[in-house]
């Protein structure tokens, strides 16, 4: 959810005081329309920010489409102050949101290229106040949006594991746990890994290993648990790590080094 | 100014209702370190970050410092469950910070291989709810801040030029601007850029344009006004813009397309 | 997590512009004491209100404990004025909280006289702005806290069978699930719960069936998926559905029916 | 007044980063029916969650009515996914208010049979966060409002009546308090209420005193001050109290236990 | 109370961004120094800022106090960078304060010539956002807070007696109105505030009359109700409403109005 | 920008739990009407309050226009409880900036009686919460807005040339200042308004000086920079300020202690 809270901070941020340059009279269109090619998300949130502002969307493309050059996404219509107010936020939130949909899309691209289904997801390495936003435009670019805050999954780590033991760890945080909620565990060794699915993980976290040592450890653990891969994996990594029969592969890069998609806002 | 109300919407997103995996006993310390060489920026809101969860900073790098692969920029020391649960949220705001500050900071370098004072120069195009921290980043990495936000200083674009004329528009927005709010003109020509300076602009923004016609735009306007080139300039074209005389580069992509600089939280 | 801005809401309405009765002068201490025995929660809350108040917390129990009559849950001490402009505020979410945890706790030892295993859960009938503290409150009393929200679980209802058929309702929610997300399936009928498991559900809840139908539904499903049974059942009802052998009872009485435990708060 | 930012909190709770399940398209009619008879209360929480959301009121029960099972108390109209996320936060809020009412009438009706005029009020031992909408809730149940907040009205207890004595307290606190605000003294005796009377007290509140003590109180106050009774009254006790000639029997179990009313939404 | 909410908005609209002139290193002390004669006010709310910021407050004057020129209020200690950062708020909101309170205190010493009694009290007529810390500083100047909100106490106006006659209309609002709230009604002529009065009003508000009508209305009235004049009274008018036996002088330009006490703040 | 949240704050102040008053049936028009001749400002303000509470702005006067006695200058339509319960907070906050745009009319009118050009300024002494607002008004008004934050311009004051001297202290914050932003510096002699336009200082603030003084400084200053006076200037000062040839004259009086301008409010 977009919440106004959230968009007043936005234009808040952006407008001051006292904003001269756009006090002008009348009604205008505004379209955004992309500058180059990729899939769009993030329009949720820009048309919340022009909602906010009391202007119509006219239009609005689907989060999710691949787009080109010179497509646009959204128009709206309004008063012209309240739209070229809008404009800057619109244009960084949407070129933010569909950069990361941009690049989780070759990702999974990527990825196919090797399996039909091994996922390609984000994690919690996400910007500060943009989780929602950022999740959903992984969603958008066929992504997995994996664990959405620290409530939605318990996830065993080194600190657990060196107070209890793996085994007694993993014990310990089923009883406290929710049936709703899954438990991974995050491990470094294929021998680990076997070892958390005996214990009753729901999911195991390959860390840091190379792709032939998570094919290890995928064997090992067979059908006991889920399988995920991650630590800096890139995109040219993806299809190496693919072959290993990994169920997930997950990439902190998704959220937070994507560069935007550039956008321009044309009005009139 | 990192508030209370941001701190508090980044852990809430990050939490969620029942967080079970930290929920552990007794205190500890935690000490964010460099993955990578860069540029640190972004403590203020990482140190706001534990400071709301009731934790000490022990230790705390200046944002600006140029930091190697190992180095600690920050140690925190609380409750354990208090640090943990800052952990994600610190690292994530410390490492897209710091990863605009070491942008920036390359963009200087490169700028100053060929000229002393041209400065490099963010935008307006921020992330949304990030507009202060990522405008003190770019400072941090040796970069101008730019206007801060649309109350700053005007900008006329072509809907003014279009509506009123270019000396028309400059001569109307000065009447309605303050004394302390500069008067900066966009124009995609050399010759625009004259008159825009001899119209009373105080900053003229050659956007565009390529090095040689903004070099040609720079002579024409002289003294008259400060310059600025701006327009999809990557780093790798710095040196050239840098060459043109010009006063201020600016990048849209230091903010919204700096790849995070990576760190790692270690505790105990 | 319990917010600075929550605090400050349920101060603000409570004080209003001019409290003259507590503006009194000097130092106080204030003791939150049980008037009746039950189970302690929202310990948290209360701390938080007189950490925001300025007040310094000298002894607290800790949430979950099984309290008598008389016996002090928390001991604060501060200036008059703001442990008096506290106190209110502090027992009606304390007694709110452990209320919650006191019938919860109930449930559960009626189920365990039948069953050591079965989860007595709450659901998402929660008080609006209270949802962490009665799911942690829940957790106190040794129950499950199900679903968190609605980001937490998918949960497949008549409205999406009516729409695609179970089996297809299953696979389409399965395709746009991240694998950290677990998938139920409310059915009304033994053969339907077959079918859900049988379709992937991981979880199929068994809504207003009587105990005969869920050991009969449980029976199917077997070792396919878990199973819920849920529907107006009050802690009287809790021993004959523990008896099916269904893994959770959802009650959503637990968070919006449970009568406040009564505290008297003492100071001096 | 139901603010935004309260509903935001409410829907923010409930809805998380990636809610799938409510993810359908088109437009639906949802309908809010009373499971059970009761009185309706909250309806204009309930409205202003759909309102945020964007969707229509169609129709709207009064709050105050008695309602059967089985009817409709309000009927909203939108897009199917808004309507749906809506559908949890309105019917919990709809169901504690109409609960709260519910439980008032009850206890006006008990009232009612002994004396035509005694008020049945609640109290501050309201449910942070839902004061408003609690003691607003109490007056659609026939019930009395009491002291809003802490600057409504001043009380003076124990405490003060320790430092100062009883007519030093009263004298000293109406020197302090403005005339639209009135003077309540807490006693727990017959004499101490004639004394309180007699020192100029507005109201004088018998606390934790049988109907007895109470009546001797009344007699011994007469038209000095209006008279109060409360401490654990339950309904079952309402009618003697009401027999005693005071003039209001207040009572915290209307907002701290009353339990919810079951109402259950249908879309379609 | 000063909510950080409140704290927040002063500070955030007063930095922006990037704020390089208060960028300073080292600890500092301020001190707020009055620049004129008059009643302190609004200490606690200057108080909170400085705490927000993480700076000790050393030494403070007591709301209420009659200064003289070149007193100081207000002693501050901390980072110089924040010392700085709060000075500007500071003494706003204490400047503000202040002249609320030392012209209330002008119109209390002017009725004080003529009647020892007699209240001089504030209206709604407050400035947004600082409806508390005005009606405080009213009362920090000897005044009466009257009427904190729309709850606090009805008032029957024109609109209601038009629409059910004066006597009905008292009659109904009775009928809704808890015994902990008054009821005033404003009436435009003597012989409608004996009606009043008569009709069962609490409080009777003779608005807009002169001296002479107010008499021959508070004689009407009698010990009927208590007895309010209202309507563009300046101070100078004080004296002349005083005589005429009213027992409360309202006076909306005690909070629009009232120039601000000038201080200045000197740090080092 | 008027943020929803600030209207939240303000009405739920003036509204309070539960109010009855207002708790009218159908529909009326209100109008705002002035009861003495100035300036208009703040209906965006009075425009989003109505907008927030549901209401229809069926006419309103452009901030700024002149008005007498009489003219309406905002007509509201909506639900009767709606517009009486904006009514309060909506005339609050016009006559308070109406009365500093009519203020800084009279001022802006007493220097054109000497000089076409010199601009009239507001400070930074504002009311917490009204800075956007007050300042507006001031532009309403004729006036100049000045710095609107700590951000938008450099001030060289006492304290940085103590440490630093007045040319390093210029140096030294040039380099650390945007392009984008100016410098001020205060000084309290003409001979040091020189020494700071020598330094490079964009304006040169002439402090609590005479007239005269502040003539010989701005001659002594030339073209060099702008030149400002203030320091207590009153509006019978302004033409001797005006006199001198200064580009500025700056005064804390327009919003801090401007009278509200009168209006009433009319329903029916």
């Amino acid at each position: 959810m977009i919440t106004d809270s959230q968009i007043e901070a936005w234009l808040r941020e952006d407008l001051g005081h006292h904003d001269v340059t756009n006090d002008v009279p009348g009604e205008t269109e505004g379209r955004l329309v992309a500058k180059e090619a990729g899939v769009v998300a993030g329009l949720d949130a820009a048309t919340a920010v022009f909602a906010y502002l009391g202007c119509e969307i006219a239009d609005a493309a689907t989060d999710g489409t691949r787009i080109d050059e010179g497509e646009t996404v959204l128009v709206v219509e309004g008063p012209a102050r309240e739209v070229l107010r809008g404009e800057r936020v619109a244009v960084n939130v949407t070129g933010h949101a569909s950069g990361i949909a941009t690049r989780t899309r070759a990702a999974v691209d990527a990825a196919r290229e090797v399996d039909p289904d091994v996922a390609i997801a984000a994690t919690r390495k996400t910007t500060p106040g943009l989780r929602g936003i950022e999740k959903r435009a992984v969603a958008a670019g066929g992504g997995d949006t994996h664990r959405l805050d620290l409530s939605h999954m318990v996830m065993i780590k080194d600190n657990h594991v060196a107070e209890l033991g793996l085994e007694e760890a993993v014990s310990r945080l089923r009883e406290r746990t929710s049936f709703a909620t899954q438990i991974e565990v995050e491990v470094e060794s294929p021998g680990d890994a076997e070892r958390a699915a005996e214990a009753g993980a729901d999911i195991v976290l390959l860390d840091n290993l190379a792709p032939k040592e998570v094919a290890t450890g995928v064997d090992l653990v067979g059908d006991e648990a889920l399988t995920e891969a991650s630590g800096g994996i890139t995109i040219a990594d993806v299809p190496a790590y693919a072959e290993t029969g990994v169920d997930v592969i997950s990439m902190g890069s998704l959220t937070h080094s994507a560069p935007a998609l550039d956008y321009s806002f044309r009005t009139g």
